[in-house]
């Protein structure tokens, strides 16, 4: 399929959304939402014809593209073969995605709970790590996302946390390492792994050890920045976690499922946590599905013990099928490796090579298909290009950045001062390309904000 | 399609999901999952060739049966068109999902905030009337169930609140009316509605109105007994709503969509809430969906400030697309008609017939396809047949009972001492007295255990 002109069709859309769709995270009488037609592979088009390279993948969820038929025609399968069923079944469809998952977690994290998304995922991980250990602190990075459901948007860092913030009970914010805007004065990551992991054990020290059921982490935090940790940071943790009878609990809703060019964004450190959430990628967001993968031993706090939490569509058929496939469609055509090789090939030296050029990028970071630009008025100070949680005019250099690109044919993922370069995690060499030359144009918008 | 035997497949099924699958609300060592090989209207089948009839429409949400051919035809469509975009943009699935659910909701709820499920519906619910009204407190009733997230599952008043139950910070919980176990002495139904409207009123001036955001009601409580409420009590809890500016939340969303024989539950009573919460019946549970109907004045709130809420599948084209089919079958082949007319002409009469013949039943109540029945052990004091939330040995009656419904080929659903006829909103006349019959014989075994 390609775009092809139907504004009235748009128009019609449009008119609806309008009158009747109330949007997330949005002023709804402020928004103008792009009318969309179709989309394939890394492209989407709207219905005046123009095509968009999206290196979003939506909400940086759709890691095999759009409408990869080998996952529609599973959709359409098992839609005409069983689209439903309660959870309390055995069903093919779940029972073959819950081994093909357990197949490709870490460890012995081979029991999986469904969901229907991240949130819940992590409101799961958090209740099962609290009755596990019998204690209610849980332990979060400042600069993070969770979901935005109660628990999981209180143990959020960024600031969408803060109209539901209602004193955090039960939670602690913590500093995890950032090398470029070090909390802990580093200068090396070294340094800045040392200082993050004593951090951590003075605040679990002045917390109480014993008060704290779970930490939890996104493994390479996603729309916080992308900021990959330092060697040794994540077993570091495991460590402390394991001294004091801690669940660690990785987030992998948006770095899992190839993301960062393996299965697991945990693979690349070797760790081994207690529970890991996830959604998106398990299935590209065809039909919404998320879950926990749970540790032989957290299992079996709930072996004779009934596990009070549920919902009605628990292991969905069709959202399993749809995982079923797009597991296997990653396995066979090798989407993981794609995603790996794209990065260390063409997206990491383009872009370092943007960096080089443009006085606005602070720092290139990331690795598969997962990449931060921080842009900044000053490299020396490293001031961002907007302040923290900017909006309106003082948001203007980033609006036009992001103007910019979609003139240029890219559709952009923006978070305050940072573009995030996630396309699908198999776009091919020449889309990873084409997206660097709309960047690179548009770059030099945000250059024109440099003090 | 008919049920046929494969038991090598199925134990294959069963042997994956005891391997990897994590389930809901359940005990996983102590549970045995039947394996479903196929289902199709009110029928399921397993792969021993056993066929039941499904008085439980899974749990409670598959309002139009199984594998309905037009709706499994739109997603069959919509998953080669778009399966999946982000909740950003305008798509035309979503705009006209939200465009037949506002023409639906009474009054000016016209504004569709879509989720996943129920709970994440309620979660926003709370946020929403939280922000609009700058109040910390949300008063639900005990017989409630409202959802398995933080503050979904804090203002539920079951038992499964229990173990994530950390104080209720920001919730009371009240006794709604219920006059057969009526917490107010009533002897008649108008008395129990006056009480009930005074208890409320005495807690909310106790509580200090201006800390109350809202008041949350199922507006037919669901898995917590199917509790009509008097005639007068809604629309008086709405008087109460608008005397002291609290958000009156209606949760639909079991009782929603046809269940009790009007699209939403409320239309019986004649009022509006502010809040609608849905998901279940909207699109059979074909696709995960759930939402909030939102009034113009809550919306308004959310135009020029940010709504501080969202999800990465909100409003998924998969799901809306299931919505839209839905919503036209039921209007086409007026299942919402069939619901109302098989609970007054079948399973009213039928199963009022029931209670004069077996002792173990101590009252029948309901409508629509939204039916209770309360076992007793004694009908004079209305001594439940099995105490509170038993378990094991305390609970054999009603094991028994479940037991000799699956023997005479009825899956029923079961809470604690009730029994629900809950099956599909397109039952036939013919399934409806099968049911029945179904019911008559297990209710002998029930009736064993009258003392």
């Amino acid at each position: 399929m390609t775009p092809h002109a139907d504004p009235q069709t748009g128009a019609a859309v449009k008119a609806a959304d309008r009158a009747h769709v109330f949007h997330s995270w949005s002023a709804q009488g402020l928004i103008d939402p792009l009318a969309v037609a179709g989309a394939e592979g890394s492209y989407f088009w709207d219905y005046d014809g123009n095509r968009y390279l999206d290196f979003t993948s939506g909400l940086v969820y759709t890691n095999i593209g759009y409408q990869h038929p080998k996952v529609v025609a599973a959709i359409q399968e098992q839609a005409g073969k069983l689209a439903t069923f309660a959870p309390a079944f055995a069903v093919e469809a779940r029972s073959e995605a819950a081994r093909l998952i357990a197949e490709r977690t870490p460890g012995d994290l081979d029991k999986i709970f469904f969901t229907n998304g991240g949130a819940e995922a992590v409101e799961n991980a958090i209740r099962m790590a609290r009755l596990h250990t019998g204690r209610p602190k849980v332990l979060s990075a400042y600069r993070s996302y969770h979901g935005g459901t109660a628990t999981a948007v209180n143990i959020t860092g960024d600031p969408r946390r803060w109209a539901s913030d209602n004193g955090t009970a039960g939670v602690v914010h913590f500093w995890a390492p950032f090398l470029y805007r070090s909390p802990f004065y580093s200068s090396t990551e070294a340094e800045e792994c040392a200082r993050a992991l004593t951090h951590l054990e003075d605040t679990i020290a002045f917390e109480g050890p014993q008060t704290i059921a779970a930490i939890i982490l996104e493994t390479i935090p996603g729309t916080a920045g992308i900021m990959t940790p330092p060697p040794g940071y994540l077993a570091g943790v495991r460590e402390i976690c394991d001294r004091y009878g801690i669940v660690f609990v990785l987030d992998e809703v948006m770095a899992g499922f190839g993301r960062t060019g393996a299965w697991f964004a945990a693979d690349h450190f070797d760790v081994v946590p207690d529970l890991i959430t996830f959604a998106k990628g398990v299935n590209s967001g065809y039909v919404p599905l998320g879950g926990v993968a749970i540790s032989a031993e957290i299992a079996a706090t709930f072996d004779k013990r009934p596990y009070p939490g549920g919902l009605t569509y628990s292991g969905h058929p069709l959202a399993c099928a749809a995982a079923v496939a797009t597991i296997q469609v990653m396995a066979d055509e090798k989407v993981v490796e794609n995603a790996a090789a794209v990065g260390e090939t063409v997206l990491g030296p383009g872009l370092r090579e943007l960096a080089e050029r443009h006085p606005s990028v602070g720092e290139v970071r990331g690795l598969g298909v997962f990449w931060a630009l921080e842009l900044v008025r000053d490299r020396e100070t490293r001031e961002p290009l907007v302040p923290y949680n900017a909006s309106g005019e003082a948001n203007a250099a980033m609006a036009a950045f992001g103007a910019a690109c979609k003139k240029n044919g890219l559709w952009p993922f923006i978070n305050m001062n940072r573009t995030h370069a996630v396309p699908a995690c198999n776009v091919s060499e020449a889309e990873a390309k084409e997206g660097l030359a709309a960047l690179d144009a548009a770059l030099s918008v945000a250059d024109e904000w440099v003090a």
